[in-house]
């Protein structure tokens, strides 16, 4: 069970109205009116909690556990035996998260400015929103409804948030338009200056950073994360797209919807990512490329040129993930040959 | 244009004055007296706006321009025809930046010190500093004139900044020396412990981090870096160096002059960086190595060896740039070969 | 000498105070009372000072310092011909890390908080910590005795800490519980959300995130870190292990007690590392791996499967340390040859 002192776990729920939420097949009447007090792994769950079958490796699990009700779809429940108490959906991860911010909403917000924020006159907050001390926040600003302004945010001059957004403690946002259900971490930099320069007399000068950070709605920012403002034109991150932690987005970088980029990846000046593209942690992508929609890119590799729509790449400098595979495969058995030959 | 609600446009200007600033040769008498109001792209630029034609990539833009003037060079010129509104420089791609400059100068400060700051009773703060709420400014520091400190700042005892800084929000900076004319972005550490241990009985036990941090003149620090006090001797950023987002800097690093250090790149303890060096994004430089000035070194690459001045290196781990493409291309054509035979 | 303006020694010591410390042999009487006043360089050392000889390559140092006394050890003293002045000791840089904490203690606490501090009716705070401007203590949150909370940090809701723990300005905390001794640098992220999603009708949802983080006793974590809280199950950082600065760990990952993980390394989910492990500067480890008690991987490698305990690994993928130095070698054999004879 979640550690109390941390998540507040709302319910109990009838077991009809979990169904309903997450599409499964309608429970039997009587088992429909159980009361359902928690949600745990198939290990831990105790008789009036629901637990998740999503992966056939869990199986055994299954055989064993305590839970009152366990989610599955008909393929996993092939290996389930003669079982009364499964609940059939299409997909059991899906329902997983789906109860789970059921049982463990966010906590509630208590609507105001707290008196050691630091609010402009000129910035509007919507109705609902919380504004934690330490806060700063700046001219013309526009919180949209229901927002969490965490502990020590800034939020420069000018900054639009939608409704629904959530942004963590010591979080600086500049220079940005962000839409609604936007989540932000805590230390994260958004909207400085992007990193241009020309030589001068006097050594480099600054090219001027004149772009905003276009944030669209349902987008995801981990933990210290820095994404630059544009330069003439804007940043952008497409809707639904999620960021793991210490993320670094260059100045002009566009990226598409529902995209996924994990932690310690940096993307430099002016490139391109299209809708749904994948990246593994600490994958680098060099300025002006071009990343095609769908496109999946390996953990730690170096992309050095534009990548084609759909495809798996690999490797530094990154290569279609086959060749990389083969190469790494070919140059083991190269060397191991010659120091068993020598 | 950019976003009014971000950005604040000064002018409009002479032509005589702009030419003047960027060293162009002079305009024509009547021609000079004309107003400019902005400056825009050649795509975008109004009648009444300036361009410039930077490269020769660009020159069809500039036969559909209708920019009031454009500043470019005579050799982009030839491309240019019979167009009357040129100005000419030696440098285009500097005049923009000084142009941009002169448009959208940094917001004037507000001098003073907000009431929600803390600033210690011992600390001195120059005439025309602006010192944000939130910030907490130590014993004895020391701030010079017209500089800007944001909100939630935190300046440890004794730090000691030159004129004309700008320090980022939510960035904190601790035994350090910090000379004129820096700018650091928000969610920056600088003059934290280094990393240094050694085995004791109950573990491992810090070596003391008795040194400084020393920023010299104009340098720039992109947001979210760490920068490590010195454990005996200091740490130092060289005049006019730049840093990108998420940058690591090692106890007692040296740095020279105007290098230019991408995203995410790590400099491992007590190595020294010579004057002039560029670093592409996520580089790794090992500890107590020697890049000499002018080196520069691709992106990404891991850098395990001392690198000769003027040299170009890439690849992990890295070697000279011209090896390592030969041996991109070469495993590329052996195991591609082999497959075929296969 | 460290600059006054930053550091504040303390002493002077006697020498046989001093001998005692550091478990040396005891000093022959009347040289046991002499007063030390600093620690020091052998090359920067005056004669009331004492310095430290740990390694072969600085005794031509020895033979000139004019320091009071010298730490060192028997086998390090055979080349230090007929001096007097010498202390011995078993491991010299232990003992020069010893006497340099003797000299520089952390600077002592004024116990309290801050009036511009915003700490919540049911936190409880040990005695004799400092409560810095700007921190922001939520609910039910423990704080050890003569701990260090500094200005503008966030301990969220229930957060726990030990005794003599030292956080750093504009760090944030959350669903953590933090044993003693434990040191945050400064900007640190420590219990945001990890990153696990699940495809849904409308985009990607969130996986709830119900775990913790466990940080043990000893445990130094530096500037700019960001360590998720686990998904299911917590997040733990075991005693003694120490972090340099940028380092990302994602949710659910174990790490065992006295590690070293150098900066910018980054662990993704659910990998669990064992004891006394040793990772390079931008080390990436992937999810699901275990990395054996006392393996040891070079910087900037990329791991991709399980590491046995002990074992020494570098490259991309990472492979034992003798194959990829003999491929790395080989390939540049391979390619100059060709090109000898090409």
């Amino acid at each position: 069970m979640p550690d109390p002192q941390f998540f507040h776990r709302a319910g109990p729920f009838r077991l009809v109205e979990i169904a309903r939420l997450i599409e499964a097949d309608p429970p039997e009447p009587e088992a429909g009116e159980s009361l359902i007090h928690d949600i745990a792994p198939l290990e831990a769950a105790a008789p009036g909690e629901i637990s998740v079958l999503s992966d056939a490796r869990h199986v055994s699990a299954l055989a064993q556990t305590r839970a009152g009700f366990v989610v599955t779809n008909h393929d996993l429940a092939r290996h389930a035996g003669e079982r009364r108490n499964l609940v059939f959906v299409k997909q059991p991860r899906l329902a997983y998260a789906q109860i789970g911010h059921l049982f463990y909403p966010d906590p509630p917000l208590t609507a105001g400015i707290d008196p050691l924020a630091r609010v402009h006159p000129t910035a509007t907050i919507g109705q609902g929103s919380q504004i934690d001390p330490g806060a700063v926040v700046g001219r013309r600003v526009a919180i949209g409804e229901r927002c969490h302004i965490g502990p020590n945010v800034v939020l420069g001059d000018g900054v639009r948030l939608g409704d629904d957004c959530r942004i963590g403690a010591n979080t600086t946002i500049s220079h940005a338009l962000i839409g609604a259900r936007v989540t932000v971490e805590t230390g994260v930099s958004i909207g400085a200056q992007g990193f241009g320069f020309v030589p001068g007399p006097t050594g480099l000068l600054r090219m001027l950073q004149l772009g905003r950070v276009i944030i669209e709605d349902g987008v995801e920012i981990g933990a210290n994360c820095a994404i630059d403002r544009g330069a003439t034109e804007d940043t952008v991150l497409g809707a639904g797209t999620v960021l793991d932690n210490l993320v670094h987005i260059g100045h002009n970088v566009r990226i598409g919807k529902h995209c996924v980029i994990c932690g310690q990846v940096g993307i430099a000046g002016s490139s391109v990512i299209g809708d749904g593209v994948m990246m593994g942690g600490q994958v680098g992508i060099g300025d002006h490329l071009t990343i095609g929609p769908g496109a999946r890119i390996a953990a730690k590799s170096g992309v050095m040129r534009d990548i084609e729509a759909g495809a798996t790449v690999g490797g530094f400098p990154a290569i279609p993930i086959k060749h990389w595979h083969r190469q790494t495969a070919g140059l083991a058995r190269l060397f191991q040959k010659r120091e068993t030959a020598g």
